[in-house]
């Protein structure tokens, strides 16, 4: 990597918890300036507007929490048990970049515009349901879940539920809501998603 | 109510979609000038600054929203037909004013600051599970609701996973997210939250 690509990545890394907190419009340059301890030309150098710094720092968030939240998945050989570790890392793996969830922050701040912004938050949600789905359709084929179950539509659930109660939990400085939504997913996966056993 | 007092209601009224769809750093004085047809010095005679004008738009947009969402509900005389309405209502009667759900919009935009605004959307959230806890209370009493239920619990849990399929709606301009929530939601109510009939 060369020393304007270090740079450049250098920006994308500071920026992001900057966007991720204030949101595109109240990300000052003086914010950036003061984070980055570049200069705006400095800054700008390397992107061609606050829109494409703003849309690679998102990218760069998303893969940080969405990271935190799958990394350890693959180690967990039942569907179901991974479904549950998937809720308990949204539960306690918060905070990879500060400022609450980038995918809840950026869909709420861009949702009535910004549309090159709004369209990376879509990706990322696609993105995070799509691999939703594929653990459900693999237990689903491993016996491990119902055949019934609507795959596209649990994963809406839970990745509803989870981004609300990260939203009261940030509102409230408390874990309460976060807490209830696990209890009662990890309550509903094992009643009505697991296939019992024969 | 006096001149004065109702040009102030109107500068509340039309300021309300503009920091609903754009946030507070992004409603600019330009668009605020624009919605109300009023000079800069003719909205801020009735305000003291923009974050009170700010505050007191959150207030009146949660209102209509709040409004939307429970004015039908003292006709459901069944406590547990009473959430799933307000489920309903929650997914029926969107847009009271443009731009989503104040609650979830106020609460991201100002979770990192602005403790004025702050302080509005966590009042109007306490509001809101108040109310959900009070209607569980009745069922309860009423033998209609198991005496198990923790009533905050299941009151952040409505809202959480309401909020978070708003967000998933709004982002992918589809109610997919705020119909399966419903779904699970009254499929939960009628298994779990109903007290049978002796």
């Amino acid at each position: 990597m060369g020393k304007g690509e270090q740079t450049r990545q250098e920006i994308i890394r500071k920026a992001a918890p900057i966007f991720n907190q204030r949101g595109y419009d109240g990300a000052a340059l003086s914010d950036l300036m003061k984070a980055t301890g570049l200069e705006k030309g400095g800054i700008y150098r390397h992107f061609e507007s606050k829109q494409q710094l703003a849309a690679e720092a998102f990218d760069y968030a998303w893969q940080e929490t969405l990271g935190a939240r799958i990394h350890d998945l693959d180690a967990v050989l039942n569907t179901v048990d991974r479904l549950k570790r998937l809720v308990a890392n949204f539960v306690e793996r918060r905070g990879a970049i500060p400022g609450g969830c980038p995918l809840l922050n950026t869909a709420v701040d861009t949702d009535d515009g910004n549309s090159v912004l709004r369209l990376r938050a879509r990706k990322a949600l696609h993105g995070l349901r799509s691999y939703i789905v594929l653990v459900i359709h693999a237990g689903i084929k491993a016996q491990e879940i119902r055949p019934s179950i609507d795959a596209k539509k649990l994963a809406s659930l839970i990745i509803s539920s989870l981004e609300g109660a990260i939203m009261l939990c940030r509102l409230e400085r408390s874990d309460e809501a976060l807490r209830a939504v696990e209890t009662h997913l990890d309550s509903y996966f094992e009643r009505e998603v697991r296939l019992p056993a024969k």
